[in-house]
């Protein structure tokens, strides 16, 4: 229903408009009845409904929400690499909202995975902003699709716990562009979430909910963002300077403390009207979209919703290791069943996104249905989920348990302490006790399987003595039927990592600058996070970003290019041929990465850009295409303020794992943009040199220099030859002996500067 | 003889006194006779004397200078960890400058080792400055000791060569202060050079040579050096920023040119004559006082100084492998000596560090000197040491010579080309040809050496495949002679490595940020350089910081601390005896390092804090004494803008290798310094409650808070735990819904504040 939006502004009172610009209570909107604007409700997400009852909206109460199902978190789903069941995933949690008379479900959470330790990490999908924003779009587009918003957040360089509030993240300008933007860019013009997140901490010194740069510049001016600002819970610090700076609305409500600062400013004149006018439209404009979607009566069936969140935990989970195929499991023999977490799952992580389950699937009782008896289960529990220190005596026991065993499958990870919102991992490890089991087990027992529920990384000192590692990630209420499905090949394993498992912490690029000292965090790995940084230094990890095994085989069997040369306006598309060589159905991932061949700047051995999910039965090929564009090319040029892809040879890169590139192709781009040459009395007589113009004048000069300064040996012409070609141009006024004054350097300058086009 | 300064300089014209701020030439400072000034002269350093003929005085001719003793370079030096024989060398430095009348010579060169790829590291001493600043002040009193001055460079954050006139060095303060100023800082705190030579870079934004917090505040006003500055020969920028900034006098001459613009910001009020004034005092305090040490006809033996030069050479050599015993060599039998290097040996840098040496020992030659007939020495060239391609037929030739041989002694190393001021290697490799013959003799000889002459790391590919590597750096004119002696075993090896050797040079701290890019280089790895980051960051290196092996061998026996406790202000006396179990005399360098156990900053590993050589004949045993002040604990503090100790236990770790620490023992500190803490309203509740008064104001508040919010589980629990205590004060103004208004925080900050001591 259209609205005149500017006619009702003018009619709300500067108090009303204030107000509108924070919280009712810990949830929803002001109302303002007189002009018929109602109030909506936001809940906590992403993978599932946190809505607390009613009664509770003042108080932020975790565990005590109406029943939901609890899909995968994050990074469970990112790994995945399926857009479409993502998206799927949306659609049931926005049908899920609108049951619940929910406008906005808060997420998804989408920051990049810098650290393994970062206490969110679970709900996070990736240390790739590519992969980043092609789940975090897909998943916006699904809950959209319901009359539900979304609330992409924390925007941004929200990538630890620890001190959140606190900590200034100093990321310089290409990182964030490249690494830490790419992804909500990607999320906004792709999907145009409802709303975005503004994050607790600062950014080169300026609270991202006070950064205009963040929230208007670049979020509204140039990804064309259109909808509402919304500061994450408690983050607001100058409530004027916010406002002014692009964040719309407050959350939760400020008892009105606040809403009477912005009318103070804007009666001062400190804060222009027209601001906060502009706040209150978008935030109007999202509060009726929502009211106009808001039906009755509507409803979702539970046990539909679970299995879906079983077909989609399936695909979450990464078989990393699978040494003698010895999954799938048969179905028949004796099976040692190991680990409290089998009886005990772990399928969620702690904080604003932990879920009231509609329903849970025991992983241990899972499995036995799939047998039905054809197997003999036997369970130890091998530790205690609520302590590290290993006991022995349930040690024992597990070891006995395995003895007579055909197979130990052991169920370990990170207990619900280990990750949460609110603080970060301490270490890498998994819990001693955890460790201590699964050592003690093979040591008796040739045959064993891991299978971690876990929300990050750990490292996994017993990697070699192991023949199956399954990584569940969060799977969510119906994790236990996912595993037992992929355990005994019901369902072919199809996920791949979204993120590299290093070998040790030590590895890990923020590993010494995280989570920062004194308030100030500082990532100086730049660009190089994940992947790009484990390429780039040469450090094998223990898995490498797009790693995942299937229980069939798939040949990359031709790459092909549309064109071997190109602008860079124009696009590549992309064709890899990938088959089934195994004899059952599968998924595989097909990945595309670019290199630059050359570049001037630093660049990573390559990128993800371009991925696919396809189905194929065995003996089955099929032909995956790809459109490449400008920016699959480009790194962000801070001098241009733009992307910027230079001329040269790029290669394109299939595979299906970082690690196991298949298939190469080169393409040629020719840029198309011209960037300005300015000399300056810092230009050396060598980047003069570099120019057609620069040369004719500086070739005479650097000629009667050769001649001034006698040379003996060839090494020392080398020399001399370097450091003349590095010395700056004011540098000739020092060696001239008073010749070459800074006046004959200036007239040059404008002689060149002025010719140059 | 004394003189009054002061009324010399008020008899000076303005002209006068700026014409003496820069050179009458290249070499030489301006006399003004009418006053009694004299002229004197300057020659490039450090290892040898580079005195051009004086006709030549106008230019910069490398390559024509007078005969000069050329001793191992900076490289070498630092690896004999022997201060009293670097010593020695500056002795007859200084007294080669006398008998040719130079009074100042330009060194020690002591930037750290950043990259290896530093064009100049052959210069350089190490990527450690507490070592850096032992053979630093080492040299530099050896030179003075003869009345000649040194002139400490380059100062500082020049770690490279590439547009090292435009780059600005971006590094933070804590790194500078612990990594790039400690070794300058020691060297002007120990041995006081006569000057000081500002480097070309920028650093943080300000050229080295106007830098006005490293010439004047660090340099002068902490650590009390009382010398001049003088500009790298052209780096000035703005004579005038420069000489209020500390820079006192300009190399080379300007013509007259600058100087006049000295004379008008004096007279224009934009420099106080005063500031003028005290740069003209620095430096006649320096000319008057090199004056006064000249002697006409001081001369020196070539030969006795050539011999000192092979004594040194052999010190400097490094035994970085020497599996089966291979070494030393058997005088009898036959020995295939290959490789170009073996007949024109690599022994110095390119640069203005080049000598013309008196005399040049072939390694051949010297061979067969020793073995005097008593062992077949037969040779293949191997290579050609100006391409890098190989020469099959040569390969082909040194795989004949070697078959037939018992061993076979490899020259390799880094061709002139390859390494030279002016400009940084691009990679870390042997030339392909070195590596292609090594390889190839490798495969059929069992028994294969390689002596290595190159003046920074490279990467041995062919490491497994060879049983002997003598490092020999670039020894100088005599490293011929020392190769032959140690070889065969009439000398000792007894180097260690003063810098660390990764396998490959992306596992360097500034790989990816080395050389930079638009001319601005971060020094992102921040404090670990060197030994500190591969041990950090868990990086097995190829060879290890202080490793290198001897013919005999030595146990670390006991480590003896004088306290276990003891404050800041205390010295520790360390005692670690060291026995030569082997058969033969030896050298052994005894290294401590000193490690925090904990810290609220980031810190490495452990830190080299002393180091002794010392000999021993077969059987003996000595005890080696250290003493460790506050310095050997502290770590920069920001805040403090000062040293630093943390209470807390120290571990104080010795052996022969960073990598063999051999014996720990634990002293406790405490600190005497009372570090006041400001509560401001970005003070977490944690923060406050870690303080004694804050916690009491805060409790209160806190449990008011947790009664708000019921809890469910354990897990969430902890959770809201920890979010609480990283919620800073102004926070509570969010949540608080206006109860907790910011009048209340300020009233509670007032207390806090004033109630702290």
């Amino acid at each position: 229903m259209p609205r005149d939006l500017k006619k009702l502004i003018s009619e709300m009172t500067l108090e009303e408009k204030a107000g509108l610009c924070s919280g009712l209570n810990f949830w929803r909107t002001k109302p303002i009845e007189r002009l018929g604007i109602p109030s909506i409700m936001m809940t906590d997400g992403p993978h599932g409904l946190r809505k607390q009852q009613e009664d509770d909206g003042d108080h932020l109460v975790i565990g005590d929400s109406v029943p939901a199902t609890c899909f995968p978190s994050g990074a469970g789903l990112a790994a995945s690499w399926n857009r479409e069941l993502v998206e799927k995933v949306g659609e049931a949690l926005g049908r899920e909202c609108r049951a619940h008379g929910v406008s906005i479900l808060l997420g998804p959470a989408m920051n990049i995975k810098r650290s393994p330790l970062c206490g969110r990490n679970f709900e996070y999908f990736s240390e790739d902003p590519y992969l980043t924003a092609k789940m975090a779009a897909s998943h916006i587009r699904g809950v959209q699709s319901q009359g539900v918003g979304t609330a992409a957040k924390h925007y941004a360089m929200n990538n630890q716990e620890h001190r959140r509030m606190n900590v200034d993240a100093i990321v310089d300008e290409r990182t964030q562009r490249e690494i830490y933007l790419a992804g909500f860019e990607g999320a906004v013009r792709q999907a145009q979430p409802w709303a975005v997140m503004a994050a607790y901490n600062k950014v080169n010194g300026t609270y991202a909910t006070e950064n205009k740069t963040l929230l208007t510049d670049i979020l509204r001016e140039e990804w064309g963002f259109e909808g509402f600002v919304v500061s994450d819970w408690g983050a607001v610090n100058d409530r004027v300077a916010g406002l002014a700076a692009g964040l719309d609305l407050e959350m939760p409500g400020n008892g009105g403390y606040r809403d009477k600062k912005i009318v103070e400013a804007v009666k001062s004149g400190l804060l222009p009207e027209e601001l906060l006018d502009r706040a209150v439209e978008r935030i109007l404009n999202i509060v009726f979209k929502a009211a106009d979607a808001q039906q009755v009566n509507v409803s979702f069936d539970p046990d539909e919703h679970h299995r879906l969140a079983r077909f989609v935990a399936a695909e979450c989970m990464v078989l990393l290791k699978n040494e003698d195929g010895i999954l799938p499991l048969k179905k028949h023999g004796r099976i040692a069943v190991i680990g409290e977490m089998a009886k005990k799952p772990r399928y969620q992580g702690g904080g604003s996104s932990h879920v009231v389950p509609t329903k849970l699937d025991i992983p241990f009782d899972e499995m036995e249905a799939i047998v039905q008896g054809g197997a003999e289960l036997v369970y130890a529990q091998g530790y205690e989920l609520d302590k590290d220190e290993p006991n022995e005596v349930m040690v024992e026991e597990a070891v006995r348990a395995v003895e007579s065993a055909d197979v130990a499958v052991i169920f370990a990870g990170l207990p619900d302490r280990y990750e949460s919102e609110g603080y970060d991992r301490k270490h890498m490890r998994l819990p001693d006790n955890h460790n201590r089991l699964i050592e003690a087990v093979a040591a008796v027992q040739p045959n064993v399987v891991v299978v971690l529920s876990n929300g990050s990384p750990v490292e996994m000192p017993w990697i070699g003595q192991v023949k199956g590692v399954l990584e569940a990630y969060l799977g969510g209420q119906a994790a236990g039927g996912a595993i037992a499905d992929l355990l005994f090949g019901e369902s072919n394993p199809s996920g791949k990592l979204a993120e590299t498992f290093p070998k040790s912490l030590r590895h890990n690029p923020s590993y010494l600058n995280f989570p920062g000292e004194s308030d100030r965090v500082e990532y100086r790995e730049g660009l190089f996070v994940g992947y790009r940084h484990y390429e780039a230094r040469g450090i094998e990890p223990l898995f490498a970003f797009g790693h995942g095994l299937s229980y069939t085989t798939f040949e990359y069997t031709e790459i092909s290019l549309d064109k071997r040369e190109m602008t860079d306006r124009e696009t590549l598309r992309v064709c890899v041929k990938v088959k089934n060589t195994g004899n059952r159905a599968g998924k595989e991932v097909v990945q595309l990465y670019v290199r630059d061949t050359a570049s001037s700047v630093t660049r990573p051995e390559k990128e993800l850009k371009g991925f696919q999910k396809v189905s194929l039965e065995p003996g089955e090929e099929k032909t995956v295409e790809f459109a490449l564009d400008k920016r699959a090319f480009a790194y962000y040029n801070t001098d241009l303020r733009n992307w910027h892809v230079e001329t040269g040879e790029f290669e394109i890169l299939a595979g299906g794992s970082s690690d196991r590139i298949a298939l190469k192709a080169v393409v040629h781009v020719t840029s198309t943009e011209a960037v300005k040459k300015t000399f300056t009395p810092n230009s050396t007589l060598g980047d003069l040199l570099a120019d057609p113009a620069g040369a004719q004048v500086i070739q005479a000069m650097i000629q009667r220099m050769n001649s001034g300064w006698p040379v003996i040996d060839e090494e020392t012409q080398m020399m001399m030859n370097a450091v003349m070609l590095d010395m700056p141009l004011r540098s000739l006024v020092a060696f001239s002996g008073g010749a070459f004054t800074e006046e004959i350097m200036n007239g040059i300058l404008r002689q060149l500067n002025g010719n140059v086009s």
